[in-house]
């Protein structure tokens, strides 16, 4: 774990920003390519942490800078979230987005959206909304909505549509044609065989490649509120209608400010196969592990026994998936003098995916940094896992 | 605390049905008429009692009798699942439905699904597709399921298609008139106030009705399975989309059996207000409370501290939910002879709301018992809670 330590300046918001993929070489066989995907992905999450800090700067809180964040991670057309989201077996786009504040401990989220760029726009919105209370004639405001309704619930508050095929890109109508072709090789060599072979035969072939893809980010504000978001296209070639743990309270994203119960402010995004995530609910999770004393310790036996060890997923071959963590309390060492307030943040990050890419920023960095966390050589994807994190001591940060 | 002792037979299997309503002198105002419905309910709830212990007699899995129970409360007209469902804003029928195996721990999910009659056999088939494995080219299998989406794979799956038109009752439809009249006749009294005043007044107003009448089941099998499952049409003149707790991993139905970890199997199932059920992922920690040694003391704590005083409701004025919960463990005192194997079973109900009814039925009843639990007098829904329920000793469960 490395420690990073900044106490100089009376600021320091990390914004954290994940973009999980499984590289494109897994898809199209060429490690070369690889390569300058990695770097799409390091810079989109560069500009991603940037808006979240513009955001940070002009007085915005967690849950507007988190937001800020993954607009600009779903418009970037090498994310698997908003534009060049994956199709799905019909060969359209629909998108799982949720939000979560620690501060009021509200949550938005939507499922299976079409015509939306930014998902997490309407799932803001509709945190948003709740905070206002009930309805007209005493109705509790939605805090989930799907599909059809979801959209029109979104153009009604303001949001723009964006025509469909807009949003597909030439790489995702490419990957769609060729998982098409893959699908329907696979279905037709196990044709002769029963139903039961086939369904072995084909999970011992594949990998659970296109399931991935997932972005996400953790912010804390300068009141050293948490706010967590996460937005995903889905696994490609998936049935319409399927909703994945972006759109899964306590699955996609969490986040809770400190209170009497809990010492520590902590918030999580996923990413990942979206039914490993949901059955063994990682973020929440992953957010009361950080209750215990040793993060990085926590965090460690919560990706191993509550996720590729659950007792939700013996039937799985392999585990799939990826969280980012953000933890923050107030404490005596933070404290430079007893006039400034200060907190311990820590940023960990984990995955059982070859690899991760994260960037994180503060609000006085003139850049993100940006890393590719790939699996221990040797190690198996889904069975192992890696663990990165650093620590900072901060100031600025005010009851 | 009532005591059910049976340990005179060899197999003692609750199948327990709990359909939560809010009863409809509440909507109309007439105290008369409430007694005829509350009828009706236990009537359902017998029903739905009979058509598992049927299943289970004839050798039928927890899960499977679960199902079979809501699609006889799905059928009833009285119930807001299935027909008779509550139509949302646009006046049309979308409905939430979610089922889970203690065995497997395996789930199914579909949310705003139109023109399915029993919206629980798709959440079934679901859970049983998952169970075979992966299907073509390594895709997972989708546990959850939305709109269109939903809709067609049920289709797909053999389920019969449901004209919407059928599933309105003349009193669903009459309903809705009113609703709408009452809706329109709120926002005409606002219409001058500015939005933040608007939504204090009617929350002032409202009682929240029309946000319950969710309908369960939780059942343990003679091999000492748990199952629960859970159907819902969602509150009235919701907006179109939207998905409640119904449809929601931990927050709908919860079934875990006893493993290394849990000493004791337990199943849940919720109603009430899905937001305020989803933010606080009621069934789940009804059931993780089950670990406790006093099931009565651990549902009460959970109630109130979970629930009623939960930190995600803090906002809310009154919290509207009610649970059932089954929980099931292997003991010596449960053993008349060293040679049958037995069980202790608990049965407890809970709820926040005016009233709530119950039914329950062992595999060896000639017919179910009924309850409507009422909260006590003087106490007010949404911030004092009813709690009962039984014990028994049983033979006949085997390993």
């Amino acid at each position: 774990m490395r420690e990073i330590t900044s106490n100089k300046t009376r600021l320091w918001l990390p914004s954290i920003y994940n973009s999980l993929k499984k590289f494109p070489e897994r898809r199209a066989g060429a490690g070369y390519h690889s390569e300058s995907k990695a770097k799409e992905y390091k810079h989109v999450c560069k500009r991603a942490c940037q808006r979240a800090v513009d955001q940070l700067r002009a007085g915005a809180l967690a849950v507007e800078a988190v937001t800020a964040a993954l607009v600009e991670l779903e418009d970037s057309p090498f994310t698997n979230a908003g534009m060049g989201s994956n199709l799905n077996l019909s060969g359209e786009i629909e998108c799982d987005a949720s939000i979560m504040d620690g501060k009021s401990l509200h949550f938005g989220a939507v499922g299976s959206i079409s015509g939306i760029k930014n998902p997490v726009l309407v799932a803001n919105c509709l945190l948003t909304e709740a905070q206002k209370g009930k309805l007209s004639a005493g109705r509790i405001p939605p805090c989930f909505l799907v599909g059809r309704g979801a959209h029109d619930w979104a153009i009604s508050h303001g949001i723009p549509p964006c025509p469909s095929e807009k949003m597909a890109t030439k790489f995702s109508l490419s990957a769609y044609k060729r998982n098409k072709r893959k699908m329907e090789m696979a279905e037709k060599m196990d044709a002769g065989q029963n139903q039961e072979k086939k369904r072995r035969q084909s999970s011992e072939n594949e990998n659970g490649s296109g399931c991935l893809d997932t972005v996400g980010a953790v912010v804390v504000d300068s009141e050293g509120n948490v706010a967590a978001a996460v937005s995903s296209g889905g696994l490609a070639m998936k049935h319409p209608g399927r909703v994945g743990q972006a759109a899964h309270y306590g699955c996609g994203s969490w986040a809770e400010n400190a209170c009497n119960m809990n010492s520590y402010s902590a918030a999580v995004s996923t990413s990942g196969c979206g039914e490993h995530l949901i059955r063994t609910m990682l973020a929440r999770e992953c957010s009361a592990a950080m209750q215990s004393e040793d993060a990085h310790q926590a965090l460690l036996e919560a990706m191993q026994n509550k996720f590729i060890s659950s007792p939700f997923l013996v039937s799985e071959d392999r585990v799939l998936g990826g969280v980012i963590v953000l933890r923050c309390c107030r404490c005596v060492e933070a404290q430079p003098s007893p006039n400034i307030q200060g907190a311990m943040v820590e940023f960990l990050w984990s995955h059982t995916t070859e690899s991760m890419c994260v960037g994180y920023m503060s609000a006085q960095d003139s850049k993100a940094k940006t890393h590719i966390s790939r699996l221990p050589p040797g190690t198996v994807p889904g069975k192992s896992l890696a663990i990165e994190g650093g620590v900072c001591r901060l100031t600025g940060i005010v009851d």
